[in-house]
């Protein structure tokens, strides 16, 4: 296949794997040390003049580190003169901090994709950016692959193994920022309706309560979201939805980070999520993406 | 007041005069032609030499020359070898093109931020930015300041002269884009309930319908939006909430772009918007923004 | 051809379409809509990625829609991850705005080439600049191709035709802009003379007139200007011409401007222009680029 | 005077006192080392830090040793924290390529002003640039201060002391490439005509001519150009001149090249230069340009 | 004391205060927050419109994550819209990594450079960088402040109080990248020699040897490097020393990385470093470099 | 071989043509004028559409015209249109000027590098920096090529020739810059030891004097350096030598600059040099690099 190399580094050796292999492009090699002072070296040891570097690495769990891992290791690729290079991040580290909320923040999200680029990056490949106005940070061509089919894909089948009709399913959003994934995962369902959990203050100086915006009585939800870190927004959605009558409730999510470990409430049936990171949990099914890029790559 | 003067072009004259007038900023003098081909010119007439220029101008109503002027206009401050330029753009045209929605297209808000700075544009100024994440598509900084207060403190008023009551009031989002907006604009009133107005396919390959999310059964409704264009999204929303039963509907947004006139259903109650496009229209209430820029630009 | 395809944005489908032909390039197909509020999209459907790109689109005729929708095209191509865009402009308008020629003018036809370049053009191609430095206002490489050639080889065979002998010509500049055009084009006859037309006040205080520098009486004159635009020049040295004892008067100019349509003085024997902007009007023939572009491309 | 400091390096040393004298702003002191290998080190010694600093350059005389002494201080500067660099550069060297002329040929004009950039000069100040679009291959504001009324003084004076009417003279382009300076200094007298010389071949595969348009019989003429480097354009414009029946001739050019020393034809009565390169010939009247640039640094 | 104003982050509290202290800048505030998933969130809650902010962060002990805060920070002063940020970095991580030392290998020095200044890095101050050159991966202002007279000054009253002859004194460098170091600190005694330690392979295929040289026999050694981490390097040259007959070792160094805490040789008489990292440890004298800062900013 | 083309300018005609016959490329033809005003002109002639176009021109031997020369050339290239130019620097001037060694110094080899990047280099090759981390100033890859190996081969087969054992010989550093290139050497030899001549004030105010570090008495001294320039370093430091009691000094270096000629001390055995700069000395042996650059760009 053409002139293209594959590399990973240390977050996502299973998922390039599987990338080489279904697009039949070799893989490279490189050294990552670690030193004793918590610094980083890349070292490239393939022959990559003028090839396409493709270099996996997904810059969460750990984020800072991740994130300079793919700094150095573009920056090295670079230096040994190959055609481009691109980054293909799985999971988007510091995604969420995309705007200035509150007044004196940062936009996380812009100074990785300058970081990026300014260590030589040509173009990215992400999959489920946290909100889709992230491509236009970049100057370079970013494609945002989406996952919503793969869970339509698996969830038509399982429903249809545990005998649940479409027409009982909900999607929900667990907060306000899923509704465009809650919109295209409804629709690949014949009759599925959606609701939306709501977080606000019931008025000025009251605290935060969380309501169901729509009908679930009675109804088997399936919750979509992009990132489980804590597990705090999903368990405070499933413990409202039940108090609200749902009959069961099902979990996808494209990002699985968990950064406290699976504490998702029991009551859930079923969380699905992806593996643009590397994750072994308890309770927890893992779809790949692998294919998903693998496609993507392969009409290049 | 400083070393600063405040220029407007061709879309915010009273805008900028009001602006001036509050901050005591001097205005500044340019001449702008429009040839005979359609070619724009714009001279600065006013000394600039180690001043900021503040330059008001919406890039809506018309937005390519709106755009063009302003782009040539900041070039001219620039050759006048001002201290810096201040772009304040009430109306951020081409936002919605914000994400790559399809396939094949572009990010034309991007494109817009990037021109402005090739243009020479120091700092940027925004009311209600479509998303928030256009401010990640500048490298330099950007304020984005809300009108939800605005809006707030006006229905407070309005419903308390009405007679009604605030626990009868639902606060609608017309569509998945402003829920922020509701989340904000809600939580000014007490008890206010929120609803979101939703529209998708209920199966693959049927036609989309438009459906309320949320009870709004004999209730005062208040749309809030950023933008009123066609005015197609809000009369869809304002049909689907008479037909669920709503009592009656108010409609706020901040920008009047009313591409096709007053055009919204005259069921609907009020409708009030902001002056960060300059419009007249019949049946249509506005509400300045100046104060809000002008204190803004005072703290500077 | 290698791996090249050709778009014509709304400005000009005849000379793109010609050019395809002749390279034997495939024309690519996107869609561009005009919403109500005048904003413009457009969006690229063809498979390009890995391709060169050129997108043919003057930027007269509505200057600042047309230059808009070729910087929103550029980045659509980009975003389709295209190996390099070619911006192909017959007519770059602004062009006449090259310098400071007052205190406080914009340079717009720089800022229309820093645009340009940020919004992802790679090289360009040009017919005829309104003045050959406008190249170096980019910082990519810039073709500029001529067309006195083209004049050149009509006006040696109608002049042939209608029995006038080359020693009766002299070749006009209609001001002091043109005098390189006049040089290039006279030097392709045996024995042409020159001339310039030369608007200067007379004294202090005075009112510009319009002269005639060089000898003209009972000659054969044929004006070379690089764009027509309202035609007062053209006439304005028409109307000298003939007073100084012109015998006959033909005008040749590469960009059809011609916004107040065609006004020029009926005693103009002929009026001919090429087709870098899409022009039909009574009285004006018209010589295609096509060829000019097309050969250029063909060695690529 | 505000917080501005003037230094010179090699080429302007008399004229930067001037301007440091009238505007009356401190000279700063920097150290000029040019080693046995012919490089140069350039070291600032003054306190620099949060300052304006002005370094005045011509770029000629030894052109490429000139801009790199030039492009070596700014480096200096920027690095000794100052607050910006304002490049003073009264003659610009490689002017003269500021187009490709002939196909492979580079732009020399727009490379010198891109270095001069990449070395951190924040905005430039010119005389009379050999084409004003040159200032638009700089991002950063450039001032041309022109010199036509300096010429047009003296002259007035001059003539009339020797008795010569305002309309027995011709002001005359020695080629085409200073129409503009021959439209702005015939405009300061009072019924001066004008001229032009021309170079062209008068049919293919003949050799080039020089002719005179425009008639010059018994009048006295005044050449205006640019830059008198060689002296052959001026030489042969002479001599044209002579053998139309010129009465008299006088010469005026603001940068004083000279680089075969004064060469020009002896039948002209007087040569008429400024200081923008620091010259002494024999023969040569200078005229200071310091008050020029003086007078606009002190605006600033 | 002007416009600025000071903040530190995690890594130097102690020495951001003292240089607040003695230059009489005022603290600013800001939160750092470390998520549950490892990501970084700097809020800047001090009013900064328009002033000079100086951040101070080295970017060793846990690099990545230092230098990813200091990113961050930096971003969230310019969104504040600050005059300026300058980064003062007394320890700056990732230096050693300056060259491509073998084929394959990343600069990351040059990469960290690059990141800073597309963070918004406007100016940069360092202490006593691993090398000089790396000023140059800057394009803007670095100032690197040198420690020597520091050590000079605190060895020249020890070796006094310790009744040791200066020319019983040999200033070492421990491998061959502090001979400048030594060059500078002997020539602050009065005839104290030099030696530098040599590693190297004394021939092809065999394994490398610590050597001396120069002459230590008997000689009361001070080692000068600029960082001591694992301590490998201080300890085989102490070793070495001892073995050619030194009589007693000191050891200074200005970054205290101490990755694997003081390890050092216990024959060592003392060892001394300052606070450029925050650093306690059994048997470690620091002497601040508060004042070398302070003094730095307070010319200004 | 591919789609490449070399060109040589004025400085490195023979070694142009070795790399050519050598890889295999064919030699581009370019004109190269030199103006009487001293400007130069590059003009491309050759076909060079799509090409990688390699430079060869050392920065050297009047450094400034070198330098120019070089720029022209790479704007010339650009404005053909090649795909991308790689500058082949064998001897990059002003590359000792890499840091600030004096407050109020520039970088100048960080101005170089981005001068060549702001004319287009899109890569570049040099041998034997002066230190390596000039790599680091350029923002593109940058191949550096070391000559201690060809230096190694000569000697090794040399000193076999004239019967010197290995151990009888010490590699000798001129000064404290070339310590990795002693280390390098030396290790190609069996049991070759090293020494370090240091430069050093021996107390404050006393005047520098050049010492010995390490043991060379009776024994065959190479120095080894980067360049020769006037020569006195390395005089000085044979000087020392034999005083020391040197049985013998042999002397390398790379770059051959000689600004005085040869005048190195005549007690010197053997000087030998490489070709980056075109010279012929006296006495001096010249090894070449062209294997080197042809055998580099042939693994391309």
């Amino acid at each position: 296949m053409k002139n293209f190399i594959i590399f990973h580094l240390s977050r996502n050796k299973d998922l390039a794997e599987k990338i080489a292999n279904i697009a039949g492009i070799p893989l490279g090699k490189c050294e990552i040390d670690r030193f004793a002072d918590g610094e980083i070296l890349v070292r490239n040891l393939s022959d990559i003049k003028g090839k396409t570097v493709y270099v996996v690495q997904s810059t969460g769990q750990n984020s800072s580190d991740s994130l300079m891992e793919l700094l150095i290791a573009i920056d090295a690729f670079k230096n040994s003169a190959c055609k481009e290079v691109v980054a293909v991040i799985p999971y988007y580290g510091f995604s969420r901090q995309d705007r200035v909320a509150r007044k004196g923040e940062p936009i996380t999200a812009k100074l990785v994709a300058h970081s990026l680029q300014a260590a030589g990056a040509d173009r990215v490949i992400c999959i489920d950016l946290h909100t889709q106005q992230i491509q236009g940070f970049f100057s370079c061509p970013v494609a945002n692959l989406e996952t919503y089919d793969l869970f339509g894909e698996y969830f038509i089948k399982r429903f249809k193994e545990l005998g649940i009709k479409e027409n009982e399913i909900v999607v929900v959003s667990p907060d306000h920022g899923s509704d465009v994934r809650v919109r295209d995962l409804s629709s690949l369902f014949s009759h599925a309706d959606i609701a939306v959990i709501s977080k606000r203050r019931p008025a000025p100086n009251q605290s935060e309560v969380v309501g169901v915006v729509g009908d679930i009585k009675d109804k088997t939800c399936l919750i979509i979201d992009d990132i489980i870190d804590t597990g705090g927004t999903i368990n405070n959605a499933v413990d409202a939805m039940f108090k609200k009558g749902a009959k069961d409730v099902f979990v996808c999510a494209t990002h699985a980070v968990f950064s406290k470990g699976n504490v998702i409430d029991k009551r859930v049936k079923e969380i699905v999520v992806t593996d643009t990171l590397q994750t072994k949990l308890e309770g927890v099914k893992v779809i790949t993406v692998a294919n998903l890029l693998a496609n993507y790559i392969m009409t290049e």
